[in-house]
Order: C-alpha cells, then sequence, then structure tokens
C-alpha cells in the first residue's frame, strides 16, 4: 500500500497493526481515530501506556499483575487460603473471580509448557508454586489451565509434582458448554462429556 | 469489574476500551501484550502517537492527510487534473487508490451533511472544493461519497450546487458487489441496481 497520509501518520499505522488482532484496516481506523482526539487526549493514552509498562510488578505470593507487593485476593482474609487455582495469566484469574464460584487463592503461572514455541517447565512459575506448598497450608490444588495441548501437559506435569505431596490435585472439568447445541460441539469434547459424566 | 490488575494497568484498559470498535476484553489483551513488550518499544508506540497527532497536516489543495503542504497525488503531474472524486475521508481515497483505477484528483470532505449529529455543508469542505472549481480546469466532478441517508444528502447537495456552474457531476453506481450471492443483496441495492442497469 502506498503512503498517502504521510510519514508520521503511516508510522503509526505500523505501529498499531503489530499489535496482536489489529490488522491493517483497524490500524487505519484507529489511527484515524486517535488524530481526530484533542491532543491532551492523545497524549493522555500515551502517557499511560507507558506509566502501565512502568509500573508493573507481580504478587510475591501469586505472581499476578499488581501494583503492590501482594494483590488484593492474596491479602484478602476471607478467602480460603487451604485451596489454590493454577491458571496460565493473570487474565484467566479475573475471569475465575467473574464467576464469583471461587473463594480459594490464585497461582499464575505466565505460560503453558510449550516443546514446540520453546517454553520449558522452568520458563514458567511452578517453581514458585512449589515453594507456596512448603510454607502454605495448601489440601487442594486446582488445575485451570486452558484445555488445549500446552495447558494439558502443563497440567500432567504439575499434578505429577504435586501428587507426591499428598496434595489433592484436580483439574477443572472438559465438557460441553451450557447454551451451547451439541450438534456444533467437537468430538474430543463430546468424549470428554462422556467420560466426566456425573450422577443426577 | 474489580481491579484485579492493580490500578496503571487498569487506567491502561480503560483508555484503549475507549478506542472505536475496543471492548473491555480487546482492551485486556492489548494490554497484556503491551506491558509484555520491552520498555523501548511501548515509549516507541507512545511516541509515535503523539507524534502522529502533532504533524497532522492538510493538503492545500484536496484537504486529504499529510506530511506536507500538498500531498503526493495533488503534486503528481501524470494525475489527470480535469476530473476530480470527491469523498468522505482520506480512508476512501486510500480505497479508491488501490483499486488504480482513477487517474484523476481528489477532494475530501471530512465528513458527510448529518442533521442528526448536527453536521452542516459548513462543517465539512464544501465550500474548499467550490474555491478549487474557480481555478482548477476541471470538467467532471464524481461523488463517490458513501452509499448511507448521510452520504447521498451530500451528494445531492453538492451536484445542486455544482450543476449550475456547468461541470458534468457524476455518482459512483450502487448495484450488486462483485462476488455477492443475489439472495443476501438487500432489496434497496437490488432496485438500485436495476434502475442503473448498462447495456453489455
Amino acid at each position: 500500500m502506498n503512503n498517502y497520509y504521510g510519514t508520521k501518520m503511516w508510522a503509526l499505522i505500523e505501529e498499531l497493526s503489530r499489535l496482536p488482532g489489529i490488522g491493517q484496516k483497524t490500524a487505519g481506523r484507529l489511527a484515524f481515530h486517535i488524530i481526530s482526539m484533542p491532543l491532551e487526549k492523545v497524549e493522555q493514552l500515551a502517557k499511560t501506556i507507558v506509566e502501565a509498562k512502568q509500573n508493573i510488578s507481580y504478587c510475591r505470593k501469586c505472581t499476578t499483575i499488581t501494583d503492590d507487593t501482594m494483590c488484593p485476593i492474596c491479602q484478602d482474609d476471607r478467602r480460603e487460603k487451604n485451596m489454590i487455582m493454577v491458571v496460565e495469566d493473570s487474565r484467566d484469574m479475573a475471569v475465575y473471580e467473574r464467576t464469583g464460584e471461587f473463594k480459594g487463592l490464585y497461582h499464575i503461572l505466565h505460560g503453558a509448557i510449550s516443546p514446540m514455541m520453546g517454553v520449558g517447565p522452568n520458563d514458567i512459575k511452578i517453581k514458585e508454586l512449589l515453594l507456596r506448598l512448603q510454607t502454605e497450608d495448601v489440601t487442594e490444588i486446582i488445575i485451570a489451565t486452558n484445555p488445549n495441548i500446552e495447558g494439558e501437559a502443563t497440567a500432567m506435569y504439575i499434578s505429577k509434582l504435586i501428587k507426591p505431596l499428598g496434595i489433592k490435585t484436580t483439574r477443572i472439568a472438559h465438557g460441553v458448554p451450557v447454551g451451547s447445541d451439541l450438534e456444533y460441539v467437537d468430538e474430543v469434547t463430546l468424549s470428554r462429556a462422556l467420560q466426566g459424566r456425573l450422577e443426577i
């Protein structure tokens, strides 16, 4: 595509289109929106971006992204401290928090084991989880990594490390999503739903 | 949604979700991507955003967004100077340039007449178009505003101003999009396609 908009505008479209899920067209739309904003709003946006990066820190207990040394959930006395849900990233924690169903603590791995992508067990926060188990009184570890190859491999790896410690290790259920149509559910999910059937 | 990520991260998600077409979820994904980028890349992104805004200027002839006082197309001697295609914004110009079919000049209105949104004829660059017609030797004005209520109203308004000047005024054809399926084309488009039929 030729540069009809001038180099600065073009540079902005290029930068934006490098973000995940943003193609050339969306980047163009965003860039046009940005230049139509008042200058102080644009400067505010730029400042917020840099500040978020500069101020990023991690909870020293569950490793989630937070401003403080410990996240609000780890600091909360009302949480059940004997249950830890292991998730791949902070967004997954937020997703489960929104259900309001889980009252225990979390542990964020910041990734999943993926030999294809060169991510080994030492590249994610598994060691930090094992350290927690030495000092915290945990009776159950719920592994809620994603239901894909990397997530399953990570779940298997962690469960093998934890079982010898005598701590109950569970995996969130795989099955048919609520509200879906059986016709559109894939075979692997259907067979996992059958295996995981519960008495009613 | 509670703020699990800390205030700076939350501020970033909020800012990003104000951009057009970016919802809470996409904003979250973008924010997590941004904080995973190296600091210098993040600072570069912020700088590019502000610079694009600060350096924005408009071609003094066709009013398109450009760095220079005149855009590359208006400066290009090979363009046919007697034809002007009127479009709503600079992106529409880029879209037509990509077809490679149009060799004339453009005029960017920067909007369309919309009484609903409080945009009148004086809020878009119609006056600038009329001024061009006094100094440039134009034989045809092609109105390529969007095929919606605002675009049609703008096309009607402009054609009424230009016809008395004795300049040929045309509108891009409405019809069935190439590669589409007649079954899925709406009735208004179908009847416009019938009205605009050409001999083969």
